[in-house]
């Protein structure tokens, strides 16, 4: 007796679906379709496309033109890519159609990365586990504007909360997790799957429960593009200000508001910051800045290779004597990764850095993993350094 | 003497754009470009495309394809088209590449809504002034997970709390705000900008500060597709379980929720409830359902004509008795609007609605607005109903 119902709201879909939203997209095209042997097969409808071709990021780079393969026309019109089998992993890709950019219309689930919107889809297992949803207590993500006196302007922040936070009246350490440039507030929520990361690794017993904040390192906006007055400007890469010594000299707003607005264990100890990339070179500068206040300190492929010795901050002056105070001062752990595949400039950075270090006795963790200056490294950074955190 | 640093950066920015991070899609390409006449030109690079055209929300529908501009390509091999005038608006839009859609990949915003991704871009002025972000206090949006036990899951939902309530002791209103079939806890905050809505009403003093509550309707889902242990599922217009009285039986656990984690009023006089086609549905039987609950209803192109008797739930058991019930006990406001191009259905439904609330001698506010069962009437109608809450 429900055939009634389904049909008036088959009338209600068809309605919504035809006449005024266009809602979905073809989607009796299945596409990415995950088998059960871990190949991937892509769909993309188009009888009248003269070539499309795929991109994707588990696609090994060569020099500097952008990988791709070929798709294949079936008699239905429907182009056909199906991968070998992948390693667990949140993979992302697109298509070109007759040469021109195009996301999946059969999967609508995608991740804007600085300026451009791209498909994702995941594999299960191994460390891509972390990266899932799973069925376990969910911490709460918040979108926070607080006051940036020295930046002369409300900014806005994300903040992740552990399963318990709400109803609780226990105090938590803190981890500052920084982007890299080009990035926002909500680059680690979504290409670096951070919610996923932290809610897994505190259920699983790995990680100590811990409030993780996001802020935006691009002290020029006032937040995510399209998020702020600014409106929907396009994305930019470089802004100004960024890597001037701005973000870390006003990084203090961000603790204070964090620290007066959230239950924080306000100590050195349960302290912790890391970041990628820029997030890195800011994620060092800021713990030389700010003595005592971090015991856990994490660069991945930090970008500490690119400062030039011509900006002039006092953020940047006396790095030497800083980092001799900070030796002295004390942490608990100096954590460092970078891919082998990384830019010269930045493994020279970091090999300088380290070298200065051994030069004093300071003590830290080195890796050196494979791969490049990709989210795929950055998500495992964050999986292993969590764990290490506030024991 | 920052050129160092500037060809530094460009060194990393041309690394990670070209070697590793497909961030930036042709952004030379300016698209879509605002005019200063408010007439909006597209552009789209594809020297090798035979065809390509636009369709958007602005465009006039009639029957029930989809209306579309042809682009015209230039010498350059970039495909133009620029509109008429357009009015204030949030308007969204794709490409069509060969006969396959596309999103623009020279604009980053864009916003999912159901199963398929839109560019989107702002005219701004009129009522659109209230869907842009502006210089305003901003209130707080948060994801929450909050026990359904009638549902035997946790769900997810999302939360607007006003600027001011985060640091304050303050009790606020509450209006819970529904999404229509298709959507989830995200369609009123993407689609609907119902934060840019709430902080600029409350900010010109138009509104009172309240939270705003936006629940998942679809009570076979955890969260919305991909925030949830389904993973990336395609999204579903309809869902087990939808519109047969289980999301209003079991909307007590969100009540629940909210009276007992955040600082309400709980009383009549301070709670609200609202929703769009099936939110509208879902709101007008919860306020049937939970006597003396709600002071302010807000139906928006409700789906009053799609339920059908053939489902059996106490929930649509003796209607007219529960209706007869809610005028006896009173309220302040029951605010019905819908567009005169909507479904006849629907525009059936609710006359029969309304014929039955005037033969008790029910008190309404009744809206026929332009337009059809779109989120530009839903936008409205969420902007001028909230300024009559909680006077």
């Amino acid at each position: 007796m429900k055939t009634t119902l389904s049909l008036i709201l088959f009338g209600l879909l068809s309605y919504a679906l035809h006449a005024q939203q266009d809602i979905f997209a073809r989607n009796e095209i299945i596409s990415p379709e995950i088998n059960a042997d871990h190949t991937v097969t892509f769909r993309l409808f188009g009888p009248e496309a003269s070539e499309v071709t795929i991109t994707g990021s588990w696609m090994p780079r060569e020099g500097f033109s952008a990988p791709y393969k070929e798709m294949q026309k079936g008699d239905s019109g429907v182009w056909v890519y199906t991968t070998k089998v992948l390693e667990p992993e949140l993979y992302r890709y697109s298509f070109s159609v007759d040469g021109i950019r195009n996301t999946d219309p059969s999967n609508a689930h995608a991740i804007r990365d600085v300026g451009s919107i791209s498909n994702i889809f995941l594999i299960e297992g191994g460390i891509a586990d972390l990266y899932k949803v799973n069925d376990v207590p969910h911490g709460t993500v918040a979108f926070r504007w607080y006051d940036s006196p020295g930046n002369h302007k409300k900014r806005r922040l994300t903040v992740y909360t552990p399963a318990g936070y709400e109803n609780g009246k226990k105090k938590y350490p803190v981890l500052y997790l920084l982007h890299g440039i080009g990035g926002d507030e909500e680059a680690w929520i979504g290409s670096g799957r951070a919610i996923q990361i932290l809610d897994n690794l505190i259920a699983q017993g790995k990680a100590k429960p811990m409030i993780v904040v996001m802020p935006n390192g691009n002290v020029a906006q006032k937040a995510a593009p399209g998020m702020s007055s600014d409106g929907f400007v396009v994305p930019s890469f470089r802004l100004p200000n960024t890597m001037d010594g701005t973000f870390e000299a006003t990084f203090i707003d961000i603790m204070n508001f964090v620290e007066s607005n959230y239950r924080t264990i306000k100590s050195k100890k349960s302290r912790a910051i890391a970041g990628l990339s820029m997030g890195g070179f800011h994620t060092a500068n800021i713990s030389l800045n700010y003595p005592n206040t971090f015991d856990y300190i994490g660069l991945f492929s930090s970008a500490l290779g690119v400062q030039s010795n011509n900006v002039s901050s006092p953020i940047y002056e006396n790095r030497d004597e800083k980092l001799q105070q900070q030796n002295e001062n004390g942490f608990k752990l100096y954590w460092m990764a970078i891919g082998n595949g990384d830019m010269e400039r930045i493994l020279k950075g970091n090999q300088d850095f380290r070298e200065k270090m051994d030069g004093i006795g300071m003590k830290y963790v080195y890796k050196e993993t494979d791969g490049g200056h990709t989210w795929e490294n950055w998500r495992k950074y964050l999986s292993e350094f969590v764990p290490l955190l506030f024991k």
